[in-house]
């Protein structure tokens, strides 16, 4: 026998989960006192929303994650950041307290209670692939392996809500369970690998564009080795960015479709294969209808199936269709691989007295990371602008590119300081994504992380204001720089010019104890020149 | 014909709605054009989560009002905002633009879409009593028209989605829709009129309890009325602290079991027949348990039943059932009241060099504020400890003391500030929920607004403190009142001792045009003693 709290944090231990997220309230409190007892460290932030996305960036760079709220107030708050787990394909396990059963017959209203009792679970059962309500001691065990087992093979996040009288209760120590893993279907897979060696037989220019799955599943290492033996150039999508590093020499840059660099998009178009490797086809990958890719030109492997030629053959699991590629043997030796070209970072010197601007921000900034940095990225500007530098190392670079929630960013950087205690974080965020989350600096600094955070403030929502302008895409202009002087620590620089901009990132780079904040001053209606073309496209969807 | 944002705009103004709370985004945002050319106010927040809860503040004291926001990053950011509509009974409308049915057959994933399409509209229908997506020219104008009369009716929110492209749709202007209106069941009605009079003719002391549905549905002036002539004493339950003048002779204290002030548990438990109008029985009303109220003495007059002896009249609306009240003719010409004694400021004198508590804090704050001031509430030991302040006038004090969600009460002066421009706003706030939502004062100055904000800085969570305590209390202890260096504006205060706090609160009454934030230093283990008695009983919960 042992208490349900104590095979909660066991089971998490086991999978290596090291931290937990979230705000203690009164209907998860007792599991609170069982964490701080255990080798879970907790990571309490601000508000419930920082912990929502400090455990997806946590559960996408680590492979599971945990956060930890109070019914209704707390569970309610971090929906977004669920809803965004779901989307991004992040296997967080959310465990919420919730009113104990013997006080439900007490009173029919309870604090914190909207509805019914069951209807957070509704809710969450919508936003996650496995949900369960631990109210029965026969079955709890079961319930706790069987979340973890979903999240990490769907990659999704979970839902364990438990009454507060339970979470103290006994239960039977689980023995070893068994769950059915998915397998391909044998006839799918042959006839798929058929048609699969025959359109690479006959290819004439082909390219790999990497997608997201490939980071999920780590796969990182069996495609670059066949990507190597077959001499075949690599594109990532952009939600897909850093998968691999980007100084790999078979590495050619992100594909945005044509918002941005023409040069990559018209070399990944030129091929008459491309194999997209768990690639998303979402409308930001595809640069907002810009891309000119069609499926003649695709084999798509997904996470269940295979598609060519417009013929899906399903079932077939991204393990083996990859498999069928680290096998095929080419009837030439190599493919030809014409465009390799790694991004490098053009040589930036600051020029004196000019007025910042996005695009030689980010020029400055492609410079100064190298491979010790990790990049929490927000959305907006600082995304479409950071596609193009280079990431060194793989998995360097985190953003929510396909759900795009505001926010995430800093609290983000809470996961990667947790997980890489030795790596700099550098957080690019925009300055109305700031407004939201930025707060959560005073989390980071509780927990002895020192991020350099670059406030991009253009006044206002700068990527709607080209798409419809108006008052409401103002803010107030905080002295973003002066952050330090409300939470007693840290540094802060206004940079309006490119000499201050290089001393700044000088100064944050030797300052380990503690934030640096830039508040990135460029003029309102400046914009990088991706934002500028993806605005057109958008504006037409209004 | 008309356009769909023009119908949705004209309903809102013809039912006295002036302001609209939400964060633009691009699936909203054509929407957002129509409103900044109309009569309704955008006031554009922080974050979602803010005018999340403006909007259920504006709907609580204004009896409707409007909340919109973008798909998906948007709607689910104020989920807990809605949930808290519906517990604590607030007609908020919330509007959600959502992608555009010509863009979803081009693309399967677009951007802040999760799970699939209709994931948001099931979320949501679960916490509003009306949902619709406004997707059918033929029937938007009678949905739109329905959610309004639903909000209204039922006091609770309601869910229109509209994707892009029907924003700007031509529909049919709607001629003038009937809705039946639910009415009592006579039978039931006329057997609860002869069981109530049996009742009151036998009662030997009678008392009123007030609740909550007597401000929602505005009954105060009827409940007076016969309160008066019949001489009968008036008591409030928390949630509804303020639904009339505390210092009207009939009123006597606001009850809250035995938590706190003995002396009013006491008298209001020692009468025989208590008129519990619209009051809900929550565990916080009741005080955690410690209520040794019975059924014998209750009569509850609900939104559509009436209890007496336990016997449920069902289909008995709250306007009938006080009309037999108002009907009533009493045997003997009137009640005895014999302990009306409505709450007063007892002297506060400010003493040189003592250290600030939380009941001192409050002492002074009792005398300070009149009838000019509207309070904002948060909830924890700020809530407890402002039960006793004395309210001069009606509604001037709101918190959500049912669903008790930390972080409502500094988005909640938005609400206050647009609907009374010429009232002060003072805000009451933990500094555990002031790091929740207390940037929007960011919000509060765009918009003109000068707010006293008083931070209760007990260094933490200091309601859960003498629950269970933990490392998870503790946050990072900012210098508040130097907000006022990070937003440009405001002053701000440092207040350790008693002279601090007095000269802090002239300065601040003097200050209209920029927010005043004092930043109330109490020791980390101060409490009120309404908070000490709860959290006994809490722990015993837990």
């Amino acid at each position: 026998m042992m208490i349900l709290a104590e095979l909660l944090i066991e089971v998490l231990l086991q999978r290596n989960v090291g931290h937990v997220f979230g705000v203690p309230g009164d209907f998860v409190l007792s599991f609170y006192k069982a964490l701080e007892d255990s080798d879970l460290e907790i990571i309490n932030t601000c508000d419930e929303q920082g912990a929502g996305f400090a455990a997806d960036a946590y559960a996408r760079m680590h492979g599971l994650s945990c956060l930890c709220v109070t019914y209704g107030v707390g569970a309610y708050k971090v929906v977004n950041a669920i809803a965004e787990a779901y989307a991004e394909k992040s296997p967080v396990v959310l465990i919420s307290g919730a009113p104990g059963l013997f006080e439900r017959e007490q009173c029919e209203m309870i604090h914190h209670k909207s509805v019914a009792y069951d209807t957070q679970f509704k809710i969450f059962s919508e936003l996650t692939c496995y949900s369960a309500v631990l109210d029965n001691p026969e079955t709890n065990a079961q319930a706790i392996l069987s979340a973890i087992y979903h999240a990490m093979l769907y990659k999704r996040p979970v839902y364990l809500e438990c009454p507060r009288d339970m979470f103290l209760s006994k239960i039977k120590r689980p023995g070893s369970m068994t769950f059915k893993r998915p397998k391909s279907k044998t006839v799918s897979l042959l006839a798929a690998k058929k048609a699969l060696y025959r359109r690479l037989d006959s290819a004439k220019k082909s390219a790999i564009l990497l997608g997201t799955d490939i980071q999920r599943y780590s796969f990182q290492d069996q495609v670059l080795a066949f990507a190597t033996r077959l001499g075949l150039p690599i594109f990532s999508t952009i939600m897909a960015k850093s998968v691999i590093s980007e100084q790999h020499p078979l590495f050619c840059g992100v594909y945005q479709g044509h918002l941005a660099d023409e040069e990559i998009a018209d070399d990944l178009e030129s091929c008459d294969c491309i194999l997209s490797l768990g690639a998303w086809m979402s409308d930001v990958n595809l640069g907002i209808y810009s891309s000119k890719l069609n499926q003649k030109q695709l084999v798509e492997f997904n996470s269940d199936s295979l598609v060519i030629d417009g013929h899906c053959y399903d079932t077939v699991l991204l393990e083996d269709s990859l498999s069928l590629l680290s096998d095929y043997q080419p009837k030439t030796p190599v493919f030809e691989s014409s465009f390799s070209k790694p991004l490098t970072s053009r040589g930036f010197v600051a020029e004196e007295g000019v007025e910042m601007t996005t695009q030689r921000l980010f020029a400055c900034l492609s410079q100064f990371i190298d491979g010790n940095y990790c990049v929490l990225c927000d959305v907006g500007d600082v995304l479409f602008s950071s596609l193009s530098m280079p990431m060194p190392e793989r998995s360097q670079f985190l953003s929510p590119a396909y759900y795009t929630s505001m926010g995430f960013a800093v609290p983000a950087a809470l996961a990667a300081g947790a997980l890489y205690p030795n790596k700099r974080l550098l957080v690019l965020v925009g300055d109305g994504a700031f407004q939201m989350t930025g707060m959560e600096l005073s989390t980071l600094q509780r927990f002895g992380m020192a991020p350099i955070v670059v406030v991009l403030n253009n006044q206002g929502y700068g990527t709607e204001r080209p798409i419809q302008d108006g008052k409401f895409n103002d803010i107030l202009n905080w002295d973003y720089h002066r952050l330090p002087e409300l939470l007693g620590c840290g540094q802060g620089f206004l940079v309006k010019d490119e000499a201050r901009l290089v001393h700044a990132l000088a100064m944050a780079d030797i300052s380990t104890d503690s934030f640096t904040i830039l508040n990135v001053s460029v003029p309102k209606h400046d914009h990088s020149p991706l934002l500028k073309q993806l605005a057109a496209g958008l504006h037409d969807q209004l």
